[in-house]
């Protein structure tokens, strides 16, 4: 197979990250015998520094002739303590949602039984979790108007969703469903928000044309509530963009640490693979950051963009036999972790 | 002490949890000396069953007279699978929470040391948690404008601020601060939101009269992540309406259950006290609910309210010693829990 990924490192601790994503992908084109062709963009911060645009036109041009992107993460701390900032990293993440039309993102709670106690919740609780969320990505709040008055006094940004917005990843996320345990939930706020009742009564709709698929509606306080009580109870879950936010981020503690967590985001084009952990600047450049994040965003660049099912199981169970072997990053690592096998990023890179 | 108490017991499980709430008063009024008296009301789907209004006009001019408003719950499912029902017992809730200017919500997480046990999360990782949330409860995407097209395909709602609002309950986050550990966090969306732009803003702004509390921003996918990896970090957390809910929703695990939190709605004049769990319509009636934070919205009531310290320390002695004994709801028994000391409502409301 002949594949050609677009690497988009960004800021914070993305590149040192997916400098192992890519490795890693290397490695499986030799093993496996396909030509992976790579390119790099800039996006975010670096991006702004580079060029004053978060989302260069050169790298929005490279991404639509790419048959996948491997991002790393964007944002800095400089634009987060000044709320008046005009133009900022995450613009760039937003933009390329947007224009590429992803408006589907995948995030699989995956659980690896050697991390089960690197949760800060009860093992027993956790055992056997297994939820595939489906957060919506390009729309709501995050893509509505936004306002400020002339008198800087007053800030509104828009909630809204067209009825095809909710209906194309409510399909994604049934069809999901029937191959996994045929049990979807979906969370909105429909007993305050009227684009939460207009979500609701969509997903009511499509769910009469998967009646094999057993549907439950829960609002987002009680979900994230019952995602720690009892994450067992979900298998896939369906959310609006802001709701997918919180809720997926919370979910991280599941499998032990954001380090842990891959995404990838589909729609009418090329997909975007990413970890979902930030820019993380505190330990950018200390060789600390979890590289096993970008390596499993790897796992579904395989599986999801490239069908190669095969080749992301592999890359998977390498992942698993590290951690079976006692190796650990230093957010995953425990009191009982062997301390000589704390590795750094580069060291677990390599070891994969 | 002379004073009025409005009961509204609402939906659901309301009216048996609020029955020991009233019982708990009536008793403290004996045995201190006070003399309570109190009306009752009717608000939600009890109200829309009896009137026609989720919030009676009759109700409205009993809360302004009373010196405190006890409420239960309200909701029902009814309303929740019919996303297009006009009449929803929740604008009862959010009508009174606007025409009374209850514009901030405490809700302290208290944890009692016997329940260490019933949460999801392991207890060292909960134990010396004690946080107090302020949530604005006013304005947000909860009072913004709503809009749904002619043809029904489009809806939303407008997350908007101003920044009295955000000021008025800055200040009092503050003053909390002051008076407790000193370290105040700030939630929002900054990076992607104007609204939490001019909250962040403002929030720096009023930061800088209090010197001595040391001031945190962070993202809510962050925070929501950061509650259950290390709650010890949070002392008080302040955030706006829609973020306030999921996350103290989400805090609830980490004082075993919803069953054991109550909140303080407070502001331009009479303050409003419930346990911050719901109807819960699948046990209502069963002598299953948990009284204690009805309970503990009495202990709230006599501090927060009546400015009764004493009285509201004796009042947590009290439900924490029935869980010394070892006495238990189902909501928070575990596999420990002796069996013969697994109460219902009213038993537990009694040894109360
Ligand atoms: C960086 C930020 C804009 C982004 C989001 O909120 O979508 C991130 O938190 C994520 O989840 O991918
Ligand atoms: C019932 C509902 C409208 C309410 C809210 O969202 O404010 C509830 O969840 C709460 O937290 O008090």
């Amino acid at each position: 197979m002949k594949k050609h990924i677009l690497v988009i490192p960004g800021d914070g601790i993305g590149p040192e990250v997916t400098a192992w994503g890519k490795a890693v992908l290397e490695q499986v084109g030799k093993t496996f015998g396909h030509e992976f062709t790579f390119d790099e963009a800039l996006m975010g911060h670096v991006a702004i520094e580079a060029t004053g645009d978060p989302l260069p036109d050169e790298t929005l041009e490279k991404a639509r002739k790419s048959d996948a992107i491997l991002f790393g993460a964007v944002g800095h701390a400089k634009y987060d303590n000044d709320p008046s900032a005009k133009v900022r990293p995450e613009q760039g993440l937003l933009k390329i949602r947007k224009e590429l039309g992803l408006y589907a993102n995948l995030r699989p709670i995956m659980l690896f039984d050697e991390l089960l106690q690197a949760s800060s919740i009860k093992p027993e609780i956790l055992q056997g979790t297994d939820i595939l969320f489906f957060r919506e990505l390009t729309g709501d709040v995050y893509f509505g108007e936004k306002t400020r008055s002339e008198d800087r006094q007053t800030a509104s940004d828009l909630m809204i969703y067209h009825r095809y917005e909710v209906e194309r990843i409510a399909h994604k996320a049934y069809q999901a469903a029937q191959q996994r345990s045929k049990r979807l939930c979906s969370v909105d706020k429909a007993n305050v928000l009227e684009s939460s009742r207009l979500w609701r009564e969509t997903v009511q709709e499509i769910a009469k044309q998967y009646p094999d698929v057993q549907t439950e509606h829960m609002f987002i306080d009680n979900a994230a509530m019952q995602l720690i009580k009892n994450p067992k109870q979900f298998d896939v879950v369906l959310t609006a963009n802001l709701f997918g936010d919180i809720l997926t981020d919370e979910a991280s503690q599941i499998a032990g640490s954001m380090g842990m967590l891959a995404s990838a985001s589909v729609g009418e084009s090329t997909g975007f693979y990413e970890p979902i952990h930030g820019s993380a600047h505190d330990i950018a450049g200390q060789n600390k950051a979890n590289p096993l994040a970008s390596i499993l965003s790897v796992a579904l660049i395989l599986e999801i963009g490239f069908g190669l099912i095969e080749e992301s199981k592999a890359v998977v169970a390498l992942v698993d036999r590290a951690l079976k072997e006692g190796y650990r990053t230093g957010d995953i690592a425990d009191s009982n972790s062997d301390k000589n096998k704390i590795l750094g990023t580069a060291e677990m890179g390599k070891l994969v």
